[in-house]
């Protein structure tokens, strides 16, 4: 019973951290950390391989805390094996236990739930909006797969956040893929925030449906130390991944806060000696006797080589077209945005092992097909499940790749809380949304995107830390610049987003034009009046400047293709004699035309007008008949022009 | 076999229209139709009971095609019964057949996916982002149980669909809710968009899914017509909601069009010959005999009246507050904006009996338990999915009622897309996010929304067909500005979203404050700068001016609670000596800075400087720590506000 004695009595001392520290805090979830503290005490202090005196180091497992709220467990537990925190190693120390009552302290690296970012690198993702983590977990899993790294990936994920769907996206994915390096453990207290959890979560319940959806159970006493090592040894040897359904208290050891309303409220000052007592008396009813040192033991990390991070280098636009099978289009000077950024993904990925593609069942119309077809062991097909697809993208990158993850622009606002968890993880991700703005127009407006752009734009001017925005985003309008936008985002360090279009347009740009992150193009020159635009719009736009160029009017037209610009050289570039701007955008507002304004009301020395998506959209038969829809058409942009020279 | 004749040849005419449509549209989802042609049939000849001339009848059964690509099958099967489009009975008249090939033309009422909101009254909501047809289905069977209609809620869902997680989110709330008025038909033609689907959306493992989440599973073969009704027939008299397996053939009667490759590929005029032919020979293959018109049969809808529409008075704040348990609030004259919430709900639905509430297991976080506890059948505990809680608040709406969804504003951006569709649907629904913005501090950037103003700001300026933007959205800044706008909300035809804030707040405004969807307040008056706020900020801010004040600079104050507001009458109010606007807002930008930026760009009359959350927040123990790390103290404020007074 030496390793059962270990569990239990460092199960209460952690605990007592576990209380301590949010008491400290003044909030938190105690309750919630004591039902996974012998979960926690058994993976951290035995049955996981890992160095905490090395969190970066890429042979260790991983512990991915789905259900982030239980988050001072883990704290406790890494105290207690002298783990190393720091935002990087050159800041690497080893978090001391007099450390954690600041908790949730502004600068403590002890965030309310895990955030790696902020110095706590033996999390690989920002948990607590819940339903995530096991999709990290599978991305990580991937990961270690294609590296051929043994290690393993566990998940604590909450019974009542089993409810949320996209737990059962990554079941499915991970049973499909076979990804038995993954364990996942539910951990169920039957106690949810408002309420107990329903029926439809409980430990029987998770049980059948994991086997519904191939996965092994296996059903323990979630307080049962050598239950729980005994299930956490077997799970990965199984010809299937793992389910380990452990019922757990929620409050273990502390009975006065074992009812259901004690969700998140941390132990009063005055009460916490009791709580002391009250786990204290466990060892006496558990028998527990006093453990040594080598009851448990941490085993060492898998070999791994970390993965060389170099700028990549993905050739010339021509080249990467032939290859790509779109030689032709070279002739024609003409091709969709998605097809050239298909031919980047391809030319990069030849480039560089880091770079990979998932998608959710389109790539035949994001072109990221032209990777699965080319290399199909760099492309992972996550079928229709767009939040697995962000969040284990998020996994991926913390394995150490280049993730490119694409479906139609539209279908990535199905997952943009995941985006935002993983802006706050420092995700090196790369989104691309295809079918942007509404020029499919035939499919109609449950496949366009209208909002993407504000969305992603109102990241922009937050820093996430290391200098970079939240995340970067991008508007290719020709075939030439999808291609350097994509080569941009795999280079640059952080999140990225493009929006691609699925009409062929003519090619605008020299192929060796150069774009990068802040950046902007002045495609035509003029002095009447400066039209900024970006994406398919400048198609229509430069249309309305050449015709109105014949009558001598002379705009200037430039193409924003990057958020964020620099603010101070587009104001100067788009200078002009009436100190006038047009923007025109196929989206929402808050885009281009909130960009702009912004900068320019902030100078005060330019009026800005914009013109953009102001109806809900329709279907339409073609590109051109959605524009005269929406009032964005050639005729419309012409009559707005010329009443701003009026 | 009258029945089965009369089924196999309407559905061989019905394909054939669903062909010939797609084939003239030049795009869309000919083999996606037929896979679902004979369950289509049978349901809208046979099955249900609705009354094709008024498709309004709140008596009537529903079909919700979650596979909305498939849709030309139900538009072949409505012009077949002479269903009536229409925006509006106003507007009402019989969909001809002739009008099929007018499919996805901008002025036709055939939009490329479900699109009730364009003229085709027959479905509830647009669809066509899959994975959600489900929930808004549970909405309306959930909405029909309280109205006590008794009627049947059909959705189709795709096989490949049905890996979305919301599907499984929906599965769970049916189960647990006992719905049995719904009947979810998998269509399991084993074909997705880029290629096969997965084992694990196998006809097999969707019932062994069905199965383990507490639904009865049928298997049938969904193209024999007698087996198709009598599962439907069977499916509502379980004693748990049924799900239909249906194995079916993509693209079926036509062999030449049933390689996998075909997805979303219209037949070429060249080939529709050949494929009527296929078709046509079916009659043989199958045996059909010439059916008679009595073979199938239409029944009548349901007795129901509809619900009155009329506008809701709430009463007053004091007496709300009072009714909610929160009466102490009024002496201190503080509470927080979410408490206020609560108390307004449950003043309105004692008013309406059409208010109700959907949470997402935080109701005593987002209060919406105010009403759950006072009237626990105007209440519904959707656990932890939010997905789901949008979805099914649009059927809910759809079925009469003004829905009221909550969670905390971070995890409403799980359910954007959600909320997309549920704009496009023009779905009155109302959309509370608590915990907004980053005053509630402690828990970390997991729990803060950052993006959700830029998000639903950029929908204000997009007219929705009605005259109303696609979306309202408000920030109160104290209780009695949260009451007012909850009850704005609730008398506003169309979406609107609110965020309120966890920290108590004092109260700003008199009870009695008027608040409407564009207006603004001007706090406090001052000529030396103008300062446009909203929500938390609007007291930090107040602060500063108060401090300021002492020294003799005077600062004007606008609380811009509502997007979209009057630009012109805005500008005019924060007219001032120096033409300088200062915004201030705890979010990323976008939002107040875009909005005011954007105005005061377009009349070209004031400078606008703005003051955001400018970088990735974490956890800090109180509201003033978090605001000190993100540059958003008083101190930061007034530094800013002295720098532009220079």
């Amino acid at each position: 019973m030496a390793f059962s004695d270990f569990i239990h009595d460092k199960a209460i001392e952690l605990g007592k951290d576990s209380i301590r520290m949010t008491t400290a805090a003044g909030s938190g979830h105690p309750t919630s950390s004591l039902s996974i503290i012998h979960i926690v005490t058994v993976l951290m202090h035995d049955v996981m391989n890992y160095d905490p005196a090395d969190p970066w180091n890429p042979g260790s497992d991983r512990l991915v805390l789905s259900e982030g709220h239980a988050v001072p467990a883990v704290y406790a537990a890494y105290a207690d094996v002298a783990g190393v925190v720091g935002k990087s190693r050159a800041e690497a120390r080893v978090l001391k236990r007099d450390e954690l009552i600041e908790l949730r302290e502004a600068d403590s690296v002890l965030d309310g739930h895990p955030n790696p970012a902020e110095g706590f690198p033996f999390f690989d993702a920002a948990t607590g909006s819940l339903g995530q983590g096991l999709s990290v977990a599978a991305g990580l899993a991937l990961a270690a797969r294609k590296r051929k790294i043994d290690k393993k990936i566990y998940t604590i994920i909450g019974d009542g956040e089993s409810r949320e769907g996209q737990i059962w996206e990554a079941m499915d994915f991970i049973a499909e893929n076979k990804l038995t390096n993954v364990v996942a453990i539910f951990n169920c207290n039957g106690h949810g925030q408002a309420g107990h959890v329903s029926v439809q979560q409980s430990a029987e319940s998770v049980a059948a449906k994991a086997k519904a959806f191939g996965w092994h159970a296996m059903s323990i006493d979630g307080h049962n130390p050598d239950a729980v090592r005994e299930a956490l040894i077997n799970a990965t040897k199984q010809d299937k991944p793992t389910a380990i359904i452990a019922k757990t208290t929620k409050g273990w050891g502390c009975p006065t806060i074992q009812d259901v309303s004690n969700h998140g409220k941390p132990v009063p000052k005055d009460k916490l000696d009791a709580m002391f007592a009250e786990l204290d008396s466990m060892r006496t009813k558990l028998n527990v006797n006093a453990p040594t040192a080598e009851d448990a033991v941490i085993g060492k990390p898998a070999a791994a080589v970390a993965m060389e991070r170099k700028n990549i280098n993905a050739g010339s636009f021509d080249n990467a077209l032939r290859d790509a099978g779109f030689g032709s289009a070279l002739e024609k000077k003409e091709m969709a945005t998605r097809r050239a950024y298909g031919a980047a993904l391809l030319a990069l990925a030849k480039a560089d092992p880091r770079i990979v593609a998932l998608d959710g069942d389109v790539s035949n119309s994001t072109f990221a097909e032209v990777l699965g077809k080319a290399m199909p062991d760099r492309f992972f097909e996550c079928k229709i499940a767009e939040q697995h697809v962000i969040s284990a993208a998020a996994g991926m990158a913390a394995g150490g790749f280049v993730p490119f993850a694409s479906s139609f622009a539209k279908f990535i606002s199905r997952a943009y809380d995941q985006i935002e968890m993983a802006q706050i993880t420092r995700a090196n991700i790369k989104i691309v949304g295809s079918h942007a703005g509404i020029s499919l127009a035939a499919d109609g407006p449950s496949q366009m995107s209208l909002h993407d752009v504000a969305f992603f734009r109102c990241a922009t001017r937050a820093d996430n830390g290391n200098g970079s925005p939240a995340s970067v985003s991008f508007q290719p309008s020709d075939a030439v610049a999808a291609f350097h936008c994509t080569v941009a985002m795999a280079n640059h360090e952080g999140m990225c987003y493009m929006r691609t279009h699925r009409p062929d347009v003519p090619f605008i740009y020299d192929a060796n034009t150069e774009f990068k992150v802040g950046g902007f193009h002045t495609i035509n020159e003029g002095d009447d009046l400066t039209i900024i635009s970006a994406g398919y719009m400048i198609h229509p736009v430069r249309d309305v400047i050449s015709k109105l160029a014949g009558e001598g009017i002379k705009c200037k037209l430039i193409d924003a293709y990057s958020f964020p610009f620099d603010e101070t050289k587009l104001l100067a570039a788009a200078n002009n004699k009436r100190n006038r701007i047009l923007t025109v955008e196929d989206n929402y507002i808050g885009g281009l035309a909130g960009a702009v304004a912004e900068a320019a009301a902030r100078a005060g020395t330019m009026r800005v007008d914009s013109m953009t998506c102001d109806r809900i959209p329709k279907s339409a038969r073609s590109p051109e008949a959605i524009l005269e829809y929406t009032g964005l058409s050639p005729a419309h942009i012409e009559k707005k022009i010329r009443g701003l020279l009026g």
